[in-house]
């Protein structure tokens, strides 16, 4: 459901999350997509022989799920997105299960912008991403 | 070819560069990993009917071109990334040729950060994404 | 947003949708995944010479859409699905925008089933499905 | 190989068959053409705490197994659907081997119509999905 909130009916404090876990095939794909195939994210061969042992989420990819929070469910629909601020605050690994969370921090009543802080978190409340998201929303 | 610079060998002025024709299928499979349905993606006739008259790629797809560029060119391979900042300045559509710049404007030899200016532009020279990049490479 | 409404709060009549324009790549990532590979579908060549004269999308990929709608909106996450009646009495087309609509026609209090009528229908308000669900939700 | 067996060809009590196993890729791709992120397809923290204990694969999914076989098989290539109706016996989780089935029924000369028997099992011989399909054929 794509929910499409007016900025006059948005409070500050609003929040909204969504949850899934990232598969193998979506880091896969996104790897497709951005051409991004560095061997941290789909080589499992020399990531044994890292720090982290196991592969990584691209943090574009895990970022973007504070996108898709913004884009269907708060503000929603029609959004316009300004600007996003993300800070990469731990690994996320293939097979953990993320939360995206948005909260409106400021309404800039004049231009309808919105400022929003957004932190993704995993299946142990471990914080992987910080950040904060501007958007115009009518 | 996933380049691997070492943080001694990179130079502050440091550019590399990476373009690519954003298709269809690009946007629906990022739409498809991320959950981000929204109309103005998916939805040919929603988009006929807005501003933009056709469907917007994500702002976050187009972005990521950006971590691409830092991954597998410079500085490349096990890059960690810190933080980017992505600031949205223009719409980018469906079959728009994109390119990445990325640009070394620090090195923090203590801790072997880089800081680097990213820019995003189109086939037309339209610059659509401006931000900063903060990696650490040994 | 998954929506997850309570058997209680549901009530004849009420009434969810969705809308997609299905795109070449969800036909042939649905061929891909489900093996259906009748040239009606990924042969252009093929379909040039059928009545049809375009590639059609498969009719389970578009009476999926029915089940999203039930699963993500109404009755919503965690829905069980008992029954679907497909009739497909359309093509559809590469290219074509579908709503996928679900109207609660009754309720089986004892049991927690709800059945509903399902409808699909084109950009030109043309009904490409037709059927009836059968679901249970606590 | 595209089987295309005429109408006149076609015998009550026929039989065709296709089997595979479900994958993790599988699901997600469909979960990213249909837009049905329900978390007990899509989160392995929410499904480990339903009944279930795992993710589940979309009820449509696996139906769609019917349609790869009436369209490359039985019938074959050019087969018009008609209709399809489905009831879900049992659950289908990732990493299930399913075999779908198509039989014969009756055949309707006059409309070249052929009504088919279509049953699911999977790798214990477990039904988990029966129903009817009519298609036409010429």
């Amino acid at each position: 459901m794509i929910a499409d909130r007016r900025f006059a009916e948005i409070k500050v404090g609003d929040k909204a999350s969504q949850s899934k876990t990232i598969s193998e095939s979506d880091v896969y794909l996104f790897a497709g997509i951005t051409g991004d195939f560095n061997p941290m994210h789909v080589n499992k061969d020399f990531s044994r022989k890292t720090v982290y042992k196991k592969r990584l989420v691209h943090g574009m990819l895990t970022g973007s799920m504070i996108s898709t929070v913004l884009g269907t469910e708060l503000p929603g629909g029609s959004t316009i997105y300004i600007s996003q601020e993300l800070n990469f605050r731990a690994p996320v690994f293939i097979g953990d299960t993320l939360t995206a969370e948005v909260e409106v921090l400021e309404k800039r009543e004049e231009k309808k912008i919105i400022v929003l802080n957004t932190i993704i978190y995993n299946q142990n409340q471990k914080v992987v991403v910080t950040g904060k998201a501007v958007v115009k929303k009518d």
